[in-house]
């Protein structure tokens, strides 16, 4: 029998895209698909791919603490609330938004307000055993162990798995995280600069230096790493995201060095693929997937290395991961619902 | 155990997106994967989102001939050759190209060759014991009962799909089909027109009104329906593709009429989705799918139909639907391996 | 000294487009650059393009009337009562809304509500001495002599353009018009159907059989030809639009009978570029200038005509048309200011 | 009288682009458009919005010297050549490859080649007086004084832009350059990668660390900066550059310091626009144009700089920059032709 899936803020991509994913798995079934400023409107009205009758529902916490699993893809304010809620009910919660990806003071740092329940805030070490960061590839135990938890934001994501397994091997301070993305990453609401007249054929930086993501990444980085300098982009693509790192190496780390630890953390990850170093991942080759392609170069006039990551901002940057996460907390099978290959061309 | 497919001219974007559907098939293996010009190459370096260390194959017809099923993904002048062969030999064939779409004579008129095998054109109603046209909601039984399937050309498969269930209820000589496609629909190869600087934010006809196309269309509609003006129309995205179909409705016909006739040629079909008239079709609602979405909208000032559908042109309007005609002829159920839902947005 | 412009609505796409020519046109001056929503913005905070100190400024009927030309970016409801306040003034007119471009009784067909000051129709033959329909190829001298112009929509300048000189060779009832256009023919404002994730690798039609253009093609195709099927489409680019235009040939018309009527309308005019039968127009062609490519091809087998017109929708189907109607007004050369060449690649 | 100039290879996006440009300039005539491999075609035939009966012409040596100036827009292996011939026979010619562009030895080091005339290689400081590289904003009265100018890549126009000013104010060896650019830039030669349905949709950086461009930014940077790590990205748009640049301040540089250098710099040039900090250069606000659109923000934290330059790679990076230097060559006012404002949306 199905587990039942609960799916708050099913009105934005991330929740649509779960809506997507869970039609394709065979053990989870979309019980509750909740969203509070579109209650009986057809899900079909927004998303023209998900066809059928189904409207959306409200938001009921009761209901949804009696189900397996719930999905948070609200506004991290919203999350903050409910993802309590349903965590003190004992119900396993992942939480898109970043209401637990930081400690207390780290979500105060980044986002302005005090953080109303530090016990659950996956930053602080103090609290791992409830609460855990969900990113598979480095936290799998602790997500297993958890009943909530915080799925990282999409740039993240991408940085984390280019620069994770190099964190023993790079120069503190020096790291620099380029990155790029697609507009669905901007959310589904109407706004100016994401208008198609705007967008297209335009490029831009935006929210430097002080992008949230910024305090995401450095607080997930392993070691001691330091300040990191992020600049995102959007990017005229409706998908995708790309992620370029740069990092000075330590003395004597060799190129061979660089690629043993990329595979040492990946080859037995069924969703991070290494590609040779020269060859470049694109973020078409996982388009609607959750994958991740990465590689790295090394380049001894610098010194530095240049890893580029590429992943589906709405599949391992969002709704991808947190099925992954899904199924970990339920005990399936890691993969089961998320084996789609990138759609190309 | 999985029955074992054969992909010929696996190296075009049709021969592609086969693999990438199979792969997700539970009951189908690709046991050869040929591209006569690309033998040894990884099927990685063409197609990055397909991983792993698999390389194209050469045709083989005597190994083709000993699998479950082949699938032809080669221009018309090598399916003639090699679609017969196989035919001959008994393996079931479904074939991308235009080699068996039509009658010998149609094919002479279209084509400008004359067909090496009358006996396997499916345009010719004398031979369809032997090869089925290979539309499954209009010729689903013949397709159960062939060895041979001409599978449909994209615009041929969008514009039948919208006109042929109001086939009695038009004028003949008064249908126009303007369609609309994708890149990808015009093939890999490296052409100065398919620059993605020239295709960005550009848009042109082509190849009217003596599109090969055209003859397709009019062999496979229903009934004498006369002559089609047929224009094709490259639109600057890489899938998708869009028939606006429009026909002097007969005296009398009721816009009731209309929509009931859609109504009963699709309500039990799984692909095809009827929307309500005054609703559009996306072609990126079924990006990715081998769904079609169509519509219909009459007009009592001019007393036309204006009948619009929307499929994925490598989906329902080649892959896809190659994939469920080899469901038919392996006697599968024809959603198998199928049932992926539109990647929107 | 140069001549002062008033541009009213210049926070929307095609009064910005109308700065963006004024900059580079040699006889004239932006003297007023209002936007009643927008008093104070730096016009570059919503141009980038447009660089600069300049804020826009209210709407002041006064201060316009006292400008030797205003045009008119605004909807059509705020047009009705400007236009005819200027005009009363004495003050030169070009307005690219609807609001005058039917006669009285077919402004309330299409727009629904009735028309304020009928004198004031360009559509109703009794008043062409107020006031002109701003399509200068045919009807040029009219221009000169009003002092009201009825700048025409973008859908029916490239449609008229197209089908206008084979009026008298094709069938009445017969005429069939598939239109595709980029997303800045729908405006500035942010809507859901126009963000870019929705867009981008997107086509659908919209508004079919009763867009409101349909009644401005009909009114000012000369001759009686009766209802006319329109169909317009939304294309993934932020420029240009595409007419393919369908009507049956009247007996005995031949293919050289369409091509020296295209001719004979187009080989002395500046804008129109009639490309060969067989080369299809590319809206990349003519983007960011006042150009229109078309070409005409005939079909035997069905009697029919197929003539594609390509325009930038910004352009010669809104500012650049409006800017050509202001010089013709004004007394000053036809292309002034308008003989940028398109932008391509 | 119209200063007559030659272009060579013509039927490239850079060629093509000039003759956009220099059909709106009101001094300068195209004399010469060759293309060998083109010769005879119509220009139209290749860039459908350069209409009329021109064909391409052959090179002709002495015919190209026996004009007021010549662009070249040829493989740096044929302007090597015909760089020198011109001249040496006292021809003023603008070089858009990187054949003068490096020292002799730089030359060699990036692209493999013995120079064949190090005296005329602009990267040597003892060779100024004859050669000049082709920055006006940095370089005005070299070029004014030399007969060869080495016009800069694309890629180190925007990188030089953004990072010359600053060049005192930052610590040697800390330069990051993440640059992103439009297909065009790749030029027009067909090429898989370039196909539409492989760039749409798609993100991707390639050629780092040891792109060609390296080299040159590192060159033409003042002072002694060190190494600089460089990654080009190839972003599905068909026009625009945008380079954003990291560099650590040196200690006690203030973020006032740095704005007081890019206004130093940039107040008096008529093409590079300095936005406010905080507000980020978009690449379609100079689409079309020569300008350029920078901005910098400062990092308390990481102690970095983040500069973002924005241009049109065929303008300013290519075609536009060469007009700016044939109005220098030829003394004219530097603007000349060169006003237009970018084409937005």
């Amino acid at each position: 029998m199905a587990h039942r899936l609960g799916i708050v803020g099913a009105s934005g991509y991330g929740g649509a895209e779960l809506l997507r994913l869970v039609a394709a798995h065979p053990a989870l079934e979309a019980a509750v698909v909740a969203a509070n400023a579109q209650v009986g409107t057809p899900v079909a009205a927004l998303f023209p791919n998900l066809a059928g009758e189904r409207v959306f529902d409200a938001i009921d916490v009761d209901r949804l603490a009696g189900l397996d699993a719930v999905v948070l893809a609200t506004p991290h304010a919203v999350a903050l609330d409910l993802g309590a809620r349903l965590h003190d009910a004992g119900t396993p919660v992942v939480d898109l938004s970043a209401a637990f990806r930081l400690s207390a003071d780290g979500f105060t740092t980044w986002y302005g307000d005090e953080h109303p329940r530090p016990d659950l805030a996956a930053g602080d070490d103090r609290h791992l055993d409830a609460v855990a960061y969900g990113l598979p590839e480095f936290h799998r135990d602790a997500i297993r162990a958890a009943r909530l938890v915080a799925n990282p934001g999409c740039y993240p994501t991408a940085s984390l798995l280019a620069l994770a397994p190099l964190a023993a091997l790079v120069v503190p301070g020096t790291i620099v995280v380029d990155a790029k993305s697609g507009t669905s990453g901007a959310g589904r609401a109407a706004q100016d600069h994401l208008h198609f007249a705007h967008v297209h054929g335009d490029l831009a930086a935006y929210g430097a230096p002080t992008h949230r993501h910024t305090g995401e990444i450095e607080r997930w980085l392993p070691g001691e790493l330091g300040p990191v300098s992020f600049t995102p982009h959007l990017v005229p693509m409706s998908r995708g995201l790309l992620a370029t790192c740069y990092a000075t190496l330590a003395d004597g780390v060799s190129a061979a060095a660089v690629q043993d630890a990329l595979r040492a953390a990946y080859d037995a990850e069924p969703f991070v693929h290494v590609l040779p170093s020269g060859t470049f991942p694109h973020t078409k080759a996982v388009a609607g997937s959750n994958g991740c392609q990465l590689s790295a170069v090394t380049d001894e006039r610098t010194g530095r290395v240049v890893v580029t990551a590429a992943i589906d901002n709405l599949g391992k940057g969002a709704a991808g991961q947190a099925l992954q996460n899904v199924n970990l907390l339920l005990g399936l099978e890691e993969t089961t619902g998320l084996t789609a290959i990138g759609v190309y061309p």
